[in-house]
């Protein structure tokens, strides 16, 4: 952050964009204003103008933070030479991680409704992102890593549902040794569940598959 | 609904709630004025003020129907002579279907963010849910039922953050057979875990419990 002209705060663009990413979670994106993040900002419309040609693309640019760090994840996931159980297992940890370091963003990207083409092209990497889970699911059922019982998209969504749900109350920065610990949780619920192994195999996994 | 003066439709109050919170839930509690419920339900303010006091009445109605739904599941759960796990599981199986019943008004409640008294009138009841649910991880994990490794606060947090991510996908309406396998699908996940159970049982739990 420098000083502007007339002594008022300046900001570079990633300082900007966190601004207005906050507002944007405050307010929502459709009722935030150009003149309500100039009122935040405590700047003119025109410095938020000499950054960025408009709102629009400052959703695009906190959108592709959180879309971006998926891709990377999904990226690395599947040029690992390993079974596609832990190619998923790798993809959760993965989205925990970029959750944890990118929640504002992924937290808007999580509200996108799909009103302008920035959201609706979210919305399709999202999709594409879905999709891969969900084949990562099914690659894993046949070979026999996962019960054959639940639909891939399904368990897919359900996954991610829960991943996701942790922007509505983990709040980072107590460091990555606690990041780790609740990607650990997470995995731990959704691989092998909360119930205790009993030496036999869990019980309703019995009652279900027989 | 009934044919009100003019030709112009009537409603009866729970016609009303449901149009109010098809509009709350699109444009926000906040950013919703009863200008626009009018012009919604194609009636005059005066119309709607002939059933409720304003607003906030709305609002504690369809919030009220999520909750009643959610109180009424936990004390048929608490009154189950069962070990906790069963209770818990019963309470998972119990709000998937409220959620099947009264999709809108619980997505309405999973948005409050307890800027009027009535939304944190719901957010406290929400909250003795939330002790509830993690009261009963607790205690199935005293009794041996679930692994000792995870934190019942955060198991809770989890398991319902996956519950409660089904408002963004599921569409109810296929009957309750469907909503049964989903509530099944949650289960298997939730209580059991994607892994397949191998006879010395799961890989990982064996790890993590090691």
């Amino acid at each position: 952050m420098t000083t502007g002209r007339r002594g008022r705060p300046g900001y570079d663009l990633a300082a900007l964009l966190a601004v207005a990413v906050e507002v944007f979670n405050e307010r929502g994106y459709d009722g935030t204003s150009m003149e309500d993040l100039a009122r935040r900002l405590g700047i003119s419309k025109s410095s938020i103008y000499h950054h960025v040609a408009g709102k629009e693309e400052l959703l695009r640019l906190a959108l592709g933070r959180a879309l971006d760090g998926w891709s990377r994840i999904a990226g690395q996931a599947s040029e690992l030479k390993a079974p596609a159980i832990d190619r998923l297992e790798y993809l959760v940890r993965g989205t925990v991680g970029v959750l944890a370091s990118e929640l504002p963003c992924v937290t808007l990207l999580l509200r996108v409704r799909g009103n302008t083409e920035v959201e609706r092209d979210a919305l399709n990497r999202r999709r594409t992102f879905d999709r891969l889970v969900a084949d990562l699911v099914a690659e894993a059922e046949r070979e026999g890593d996962i019960r054959p019982d639940v639909d891939p998209a399904t368990t897919a969504r359900l996954l991610f549902g829960m991943v996701n749900s942790l922007v509505e109350w983990y709040r980072p920065g107590r460091g990555s040794t606690a990041d780790q610990e609740l990607a650990d949780a997470v995995c731990a619920v959704a691989f092998d569940g909360l119930r205790t192994a009993s030496p036999a195999g869990p019980r309703a996994s019995r009652r279900l598959l027989s």
